[in-house]
């Protein structure tokens, strides 16, 4: 069990993704608004321009990117923030508690960068609801707007049809997502763009199931192991591959310090669990939990910018006897400390009782609901139960408050759900909550494959994606089993990208098909550098690749190790094609010399052949 | 490129599966016929009985297994098979061109295991096909029931409910198979037992929609790299962690040898494209493809044991024009094999047009049809296109050909298919093929994630396997990159095997959630090594656990390296159901003590907290 502390991060993973190029493009009309995306140049023989990608990564990724994580990453929202007439604050005193009690050695010191606190007023605008229940379109508005529609400028042509090729279950996904159309879904509470005022550092995201379907990964320390370096590297790690927002889990030792090298080194929102928090300043004991120092945590990590904070509200004392008869009981950690605490009390949940007060305090710093499922199932046994649906009532009743308060709200979801009772998942959240976007962990399909459960829940996630999720909670291959290491961040990034791209692609995200396509066309065309740069992870399909075939000449073979050179049938469909061009030039000359129309039999390919 | 020959197959991996116990059980009334399960026997505390589970590893597994690949495995179909009068012939010479002209230290020896040849006769019953539609149970049906059943000598309880749980689309999964069940699948032509007469080491399955899902694991060399005793170990591997069947994709030098190892010690079947073998003896030019070569092949394979043919007969001259528009034409090896043979003589294809001839070849033999998709799509944007549901409709025809021979038949199918279009190919499947068993690859359900197609395919081949395929053949990581080593057979089989369990989950099977439920109960319980050997693959959940905990003493420990022992959900449960108890005495004593009905507040865990 190591926990020693780490002087601070020494260094993390920098430089372009193989085979793209950041860049970063003005929103229509807005030159000060740019938002970034990696272009992938394509072989010249392709005769393509080169293809705009989603880009989470931030800075990290530019070429010659000088990062610092001392000073923090640049502030793209800060002028925009600095006009919305928010107070600075002093900002709360850091204690001991905050940081596990840890002192000298053992403290991690705090980010240095420079981190000015603001709160919002009550008689003013606060948040991206209250902005787009106002009628107002912000700045963070705009640029999502910009990203989700990959740069383009308008309306890419026949992506209407594209679009009609989905089946979106009622989901309305523009063909062009306009600032205006973003507004209109926040203020309907369909989307939220977590995004506190204290997180002048983020490049702004969307989550809602009329948008591009988004991922999420879990970083955080543990008691058992880990350290302040390697969390902030595997942030940066996450984002590289395509996590859209990241949540820390941290618990122990050094938690606030830790948020804040975070924090200030992130382009996308940070999510916490604050009763994780609040359980270490009370010794972890549940039963000594209480709303001050509850409500002391939100202050704490909202002011550091925390973005959404996952809040359990919705496990009632009422609800705990339902989970009596349960194959595996409570299985979400905040879930079961809150049963813990309300059965001990034998009261109702502070949460609940006190969520009016969360609510000002999370509209006041826009910090974004996410909802906890603190009875979601933890066996397919135990999926869509009394309890769990209990609990998502629940979550529909906070839902109406929080937006009553003006804050901005999404739900989380299961867990562990065979296939055939996914949907119902979905069709009832939708219901319930009013349309909130759905977050989801998974689900896993089966409990039978743990080592494996990065895909038993992909299948799920796809799914619920396709269904209207609109983020996604990566699973790793550890899950079940530890705690994961870089290789299983990645592979749980990435596993959940291609799941997030399926769902895209079966409702008709009319901007999905592009990469497919172009990736389909590399394929066929045998522009192998073309096919690892457009592949979610083009180190790891260029090393397979050359596992059998090394050479940089066979970079350019029209054909691969698989079938080799006589077998394969792509080069084949080439010959087919090209004898196809031949024939029909022969046959019109054919057909002009016989008037009759007989049919000549002429075996083309038997003295073409190599 | 290494292409030398081995003398032969030195070893291949033996010994029990972690935490699992060969058995071999006898159908009930039928002493004679033992079916292979493997056990895992769980902890004392969780007092219940070993679970048994499905097993396809062979005597490969059993404990203290003597395999001798010379001789080959034993054959328990033999004496069934010696009673049905087939003849014994003396068999086809074996060809330099079998093993594409290989001469001396190129040469694979071939194995010396004893195999007699026999083929059946015009006038009597030779396939399971005619067998069920007279009327007659085989022992092969009396196996597959009992294999089914996973020993179960009568229908479990609460298997009714349990299936009722379940969304069959319309398939019937009663909650006992019997042999009669069996025998009315295979005459109604929904399920197959691919056992050919030659194939006397065979331990019987079935596929079909009314039965487990079943899975696919390719091998064979190719042009590139490869060597006979890699092939036969990659059977044993590939079966060990749970292939139903296995295809032999050889192509280049010595397959005929090679596949003589392989069926010799093979207790599965095996699936074979004779199209490539004939191929090579016309040294690789498509053009010199003809009826006698191939008819030739199928003898030659059919004497060897060969359990299923994937013919592509369904790839017809006309069809050839519609993939002329396709982003990736045609990527099936055997389609554009035929497509350039089509192309270049400009006339009918040679297996459509002697169709009729090649079922009496394989019914003489009972070799199974597995119609091959030549035309499937290549990626999305060609998923359910013109070209492969013209194909569709053709193997529909060439089903009702072959059924009326007698012979066995299911019907491949993609490929590369977005979610949304994953339905209408098991519906037009079913519909137009008479409801023989659908045999998919995948699907992809998107093209983006090359190194990663396991899992873009996983994704597809559950949903497809929910809703209706009997079998689904696995997609390695290096798909579209190289040639899978040791380690990708494996992945992919893992991952096709949780694909096809959550499939029959979804489904309702009767007996797929018993072993969700024990793992789940395990992990409530912290049962860690009754988790792993539950799981598909107790290897890697032992070495992952092992990562962060790895002494012996947390193998009991209830709580793991995710969360750490203060925040452990599950201990959390217990504590919480604990307290239940406790206070349900309590209450139950104050309430008889305070007859006013006054509610007493306690907070029980206040004094319990360790």
């Amino acid at each position: 069990m190591q926990n020693q502390a780490q002087t601070k991060p020494a260094s993390v993973t920098t430089g372009p993704i193989m085979g793209s190029n950041k860049i970063y493009v003005a929103a229509p009309g807005r030159e000060d608004i740019t938002v970034p995306f990696r272009e992938v140049a394509l072989h010249p023989s392709a005769q393509e321009p080169p293809l705009p990608l989603y880009d989470t990564s931030g800075p990290y990724t530019a070429a010659g990117a000088l990062i610092d994580l001392d000073a923090g990453l640049p502030k793209p929202r800060a002028s925009w923030v600095a006009t919305r007439g928010f107070t600075s604050l002093a900002g709360r005193l850091v204690q001991p508690a905050d940081n596990g009690f840890a002192t000298k050695d053992l403290l991690v010191p705090p980010c240095p960068a420079r981190h000015e606190i603001h709160a919002g007023q009550d008689a003013s605008l606060v948040t991206q609801f209250e902005y787009a229940r106002a009628g107002i379109i912000t700045e963070e508005m705009i640029y999502v707007a910009h990203r989700e529609n990959l740069g383009r400028a308008k309306a890419a042509q026949g992506a209407t049809a594209c679009l009609a090729d989905g089946e979106s279950f009622g989901a309305s996904i523009p063909s062009f997502v306009t600032p205006e159309f973003v507004r209109s879904e926040i203020a309907a509470g369909r989307a939220i763009i977590p995004a506190n005022i204290n997180h002048p550092e983020l490049e702004p995201m969307i989550i809602g199931r009329n948008f591009l379907v988004k991922i999420n990964a879990n970083i955080g320390n543990s008691a058992v192991t880990s350290s302040a370096a390697e969390e902030v590297e595997k942030l940066v790690w996450a984002i590289r591959w395509g996590a859209d927002t990241v949540m820390d889990l941290s618990t122990g030792r050094n938690i606030h310090n830790i948020r804040g090298w975070i924090l200030r080194n992130s382009p996308v929102p940070i999510g916490t669990v604050p009763i994780y928090q609040a359980l270490e300043k009370v010794h972890g004991d549940a039963s000594k939990l209480d709303w001050e120092v509850f409500k002391d945590t939100l202050v704490e990590q909202a002011e550091q910018g925390v973005d959404y904070f996952t809040i359990h509200a919705g496990v009632r004392l009422a609800h705990i006897p339902l989970t009596a008869k349960r194959v595996t009981g409570i299985v979400s950690r905040g879930g079961s400390i809150m049963a813990q605490w309300c059965l001990s009390h034998h009261r109702e949940s502070f949460l609940y009782e006190h969520f009016s007060e969360i609510c000002d305090i999370m509209r006041k710093y826009d910090v974004s609901f996410s909802l906890g499922d603190g009875l979601r199932p933890g066996s397919n046994a135990d999926a869509n139960d009394a309890a769990q649906f209990a609990e998502l009532e629940t979550l529909g009743e906070l839902t109406q408050i929080a937006w009553s308060k003006g804050c901005q709200v999404m739900i989380e979801g299961p867990g562990h759900v065979p296939m055939h009772k996914i949907k119902a998942n979905m069709d009832k959240q939708l219901a319930t909550c009013g349309e909130a976007p759905f977050y989801t962990l998974g689900p896993l399909t089966t409990d039978i494959a743990p080592g494996y459960d990065h895909i038993t829940s992909a299948i799920g996630a796809a799914m619920i994606g396709w269904f209207g999720t609109a983020m996604l909670c990566y699973v790793t291959p550890k899950e079940h089993l530890g705690l994961p290491n870089r290789e299983d961040v990645k592979t749980g990034v990435i596993t959940y990208k291609l799941a997030a791209h399926a769902a895209d692609l079966a409702k008709g995200h009319p901007s999905a098909r592009l990469r497919d396509d172009a990736i389909s066309r590399a394929r066929f065309e045998f522009r192998w550098e073309d096919q690892f740069n457009l592949g979610l992870d083009p180190d790891t399909a260029r090393a397979f690749h050359d596992e059998t075939l090394p050479k940089e000449a066979h970079k350019t073979a029209h054909f691969c190790s698989m079938c080799g050179p006589k077998f394969c049938s792509m080069k084949i469909s080439h010959d087919i094609r090209d004898e196809a061009a031949r024939r029909a030039g022969l046959e019109e000359k054919s057909a002009a010399f016989n008037e009759g129309g007989q049919k000549i039999r002429v075996p083309l390919l038997d003295d073409s052949k190599s």
